[in-house]
């Protein structure tokens, strides 16, 4: 287990929806915020050793379980930590606190590095893991199968906007969130909030391309795919469990 | 001239797009947070004042000049004074500092008290607007006027998204700016940036709407207009100025 580090964060009223909790894009992207915050802390005498080796870090996959979403004007404390790691896959975890100690959320993460000019995963190099001081596992962590979607319920496309673009020239991951989203409707995301994300990015999205959003909604799970418009390249899947708003997990 | 009140804030890398610069929508809110503060501390006796009268606060202006934008990770300061106002119109001001006390920005800005059942304006109420300490006068302040489109030279239309929507149930007026800039290139938006920026709303936008983004681009000024599909409803009207990036203005 490696080291671990905690940043306090004042939530604002635009990272939150109608509901007044924090969105799934503004979960993601605070969480991140922290592990980067880590990192330049922990590289602080050699802050571009990624970059110098034409890497880039990319996030895989998340495994997000919410208790309780933070609420507008909430003081949270993020806390991540670089678990264990193996020849190509960082293991990276996130906890999220309120004030009181309770545990709001809780994020497993799989981070890799990508060759920026070939785009394709490098093995994970020593001189850049070794900051963190985690553990070089052999195995390959298993994470709990996508559930694949029998029947189509909901249905959107969406263009790429400029403004979903990160500074490596593709589409943010947070960004998908809200594609998932919003394929439900109105009044099913007032009335429930997710309390299970799982979501694995399988494909880049670049500028200019129309993405199509599809779910299956059953009960209390919907299952997602963000595919082009031929529905040949998949570029990410998703499910999601619900509950009502208010509940208690 | 009302009270001022300023905030620290540290931008963050979700905040700013592939220019590694604040995103105009993001600007927008940071500053509205800042005045959303000013109100919470100064109405701590009464944090329901506006909503007990059945109330809402509604931006409809904005005025901005920008010297520089605001860097990812970088400290600024976000400084608001509630201005004079007249019997409809509140004048806001907003400046951006860095660490260096030099002025990144000044936002001037109009806000209206609107009656949440009937959606129309209403006379600002004495015990809503005392606690800014500002001056009731009597002229309508002119901004300059914004030009109007001679020839559409870029257009989009946009879905209004759930995350669009504000906890009042309409578009968030930042929301607007990612539909304007949107309609421009990706060379446009990496090349140049704005240096002056007037929007006027005049229509508030509800979820389930597809809106249209429209402009005229000539030398270094564009502008934009936002309206329904048939064009019959015009939702905002924008002038931007802009210069290339890396340039002083």
């Amino acid at each position: 287990m490696g080291l671990k580090y905690t940043e306090t964060h004042d939530v604002t009223y635009y990272e939150c929806d109608i509901n007044q909790t924090v969105t799934l894009e503004m979960l993601i992207s605070i969480a991140v915020k922290t592990s980067e915050s880590q990192s330049n802390i922990l590289n602080k005498h050699q802050p571009t050793i990624v970059q110098d080796l034409g890497l880039g870090w990319v996030i895989t996959q998340y495994d997000i379980e919410i208790e309780r979403l933070p609420r507008q004007n909430e003081r949270i404390f993020v806390t991540t930590q670089a678990d264990d790691y193996n020849k190509y896959f960082c293991y990276r975890n996130f906890w999220i606190h309120d004030q009181w100690g309770n545990v709001l959320a809780t994020i497993q993460s799989v981070f890799v590095l990508m060759d920026l000019t070939t785009r394709k995963i490098v093995a994970v190099p020593q001189e850049i893991i070794e900051v963190y001081q985690s553990k070089k596992i052999k195995r390959i962590r298993r994470f709990e199968a996508i559930e694949q979607i029998a029947a189509v319920t909901n249905k959107k496309s969406y263009d790429v906007r400029f403004y979903d673009i990160d500074g490596n020239g593709h589409v943010n991951n947070a960004k998908y969130m809200n594609w998932l989203m919003d394929v439900l409707s109105f009044d099913y995301l007032t009335m429930y909030q997710p309390s299970r994300v799982r979501i694995i990015f399988q494909q880049e999205v670049d500028y200019g391309t129309v993405i199509v959003s599809q779910c299956e909604q059953k009960d209390l799970t919907s299952i997602h795919q963000i595919t082009d418009q031929s529905g040949n390249i998949i570029y990410a899947q998703a499910q999601i469990d619900w509950k009502k708003r208010g509940e208690q997990c």
